[in-house]
């Protein structure tokens, strides 16, 4: 008999037993929840040098947790792509996210230099007439061409980002020569104009990659996107770079400090 | 026969009609992430004040894209659950993202005042012995009693965030008798400490929902989620209120201003 049904059945006992059921199963999936939380921040600041876990009863006696909660909080982890289970050798961790500063305005391999090479896939590149909302952000009239770029972005070889490019054609047109494949385009956008960049609105979102999407970053279809919207201004307040990047969920994070005061 | 059989049959125009027909379906799937990338900034900008999105043929001629790259767009931009397909009516814009400053440190609460009123439903609340990596980071001895609370955040009634939080027990216990489910923490924290909060050390993530977070959030399981890691500090520097927040990925931005040299 389904639990629901016995609930119904049985005013009494048998109520009682499922409710108390329910409330244990549900207390032992927050206190996984909270663990799992707390072994991410282990996992991401490196907090094992060694690359293994410590065995699931030292888990359950550093953090007064039952081993259940302990498996339970592991099974979140391994959901997420973090860490791996090895017979004979224990919990592994296997992903690795790296950390994108969002303190300073930098493009992905300045900001990535310490951890490995980005090389970027050039999957498209050409002017293109600038619809409304991209000519009204880039401040020129709609229809001009700008440049367009499409690049699937690596570290080390493994897929990172997806970016989508508007730069404007008197600066773009330089570009179309530049060695994209190995030089952040912020880096080239100093380069060409002579300028420095000033600064970025970003609007940052956390969204399901669609299919096709998914299949470009090899990621499973549904798995989550850290959509980063930014539209680059040089030193004097032009705006001369919008993009949309989507980084794939289990290879990035975000870092930075907020003030209370202005 | 399926594609993929005719091109190890034909090395001739088979294999060049399914190249092609690939590279068109490449093409037009591309087009079609460019275009609601375009279209979701109007959206979470409130671009289409009455609700509505212009007709897709209107669109196609003021994107110049192919109705079928317009219908495409539309269909993941209704996958994220920003819009729906009404019959007569036509296209209409179904969810709202909420902008979360990047700011400023500032609480749920205080940063959506002008969207709606923000309440919380405390699901724990009670002090607990801090593990190691709470401790660590509260700079308490590990074991001492922290206060955890869990609490499930909502916007206009609708569930926004699900957030756990610890805080050392000398400040934690006067937040026991406090009108948790009204008043944003950081607020409460001012309030007893009679100190301004500083700065917090954030770090931003994407992940996909686990089966009982999606559950709390009323969210698909899987469902992309913003999972914000917050260690606030009083203005003298203490650390006094370490966050896990999982945002519902489908209900808020996070926006700011980056600049290039510090």
């Amino acid at each position: 008999m389904p639990a629901s049904d016995r609930i119904r059945d049985h005013a009494g006992q048998g109520a009682t037993t499922v409710a108390a059921h329910r409330a244990r199963r549900r207390l032992r999936a927050d206190q996984a929840r909270q663990l799992a939380d707390l072994l991410r921040h282990q996992l991401l600041t490196d907090g094992f040098p060694d690359g293994t876990l410590p065995h699931e009863s030292a888990l359950a006696a550093d953090y007064r947790a039952s081993r259940n909660t302990v498996r339970q909080a592991l099974d979140l982890l391994r959901a997420e792509g973090l860490v791996e289970r090895l017979p004979g050798v224990g919990t592994v961790v296997v992903g690795q996210k790296y950390p994108h500063g969002l303190d300073r305005l930098m493009g992905l391999a300045e900001t990535l230099h310490e951890h490995g090479r980005v090389t970027n896939e050039v999957r498209t590149m050409g002017p293109a007439p600038a619809p409304v909302p991209v000519a009204e952000r880039l401040r020129i009239p709609p229809g001009t061409d700008v440049l367009y770029i499409e690049r699937l972005r690596r570290l080390n070889g493994l897929p990172l980002s997806l970016d989508l490019t508007y730069i404007p054609l008197d600066i773009g047109t330089a570009l179309l020569g530049a060695d994209l494949e190995n030089t952040d385009v912020f880096r080239l956008l100093e380069t060409i104009t002579g300028r420095r960049l000033g600064h970025a609105e970003i609007t940052l979102e956390a969204v399901n990659a669609d299919a096709h999407s998914a299949t470009v970053l090899e990621a499973p279809r549904g798995a989550a996107v850290l959509m980063l919207e930014r539209l680059t201004h040089l030193a004097d307040g032009r705006p001369v770079d919008l993009e949309f990047i989507r980084f794939r969920g289990d290879r990035i994070t975000m870092s930075g400090l907020l003030h209370r005061s202005l």
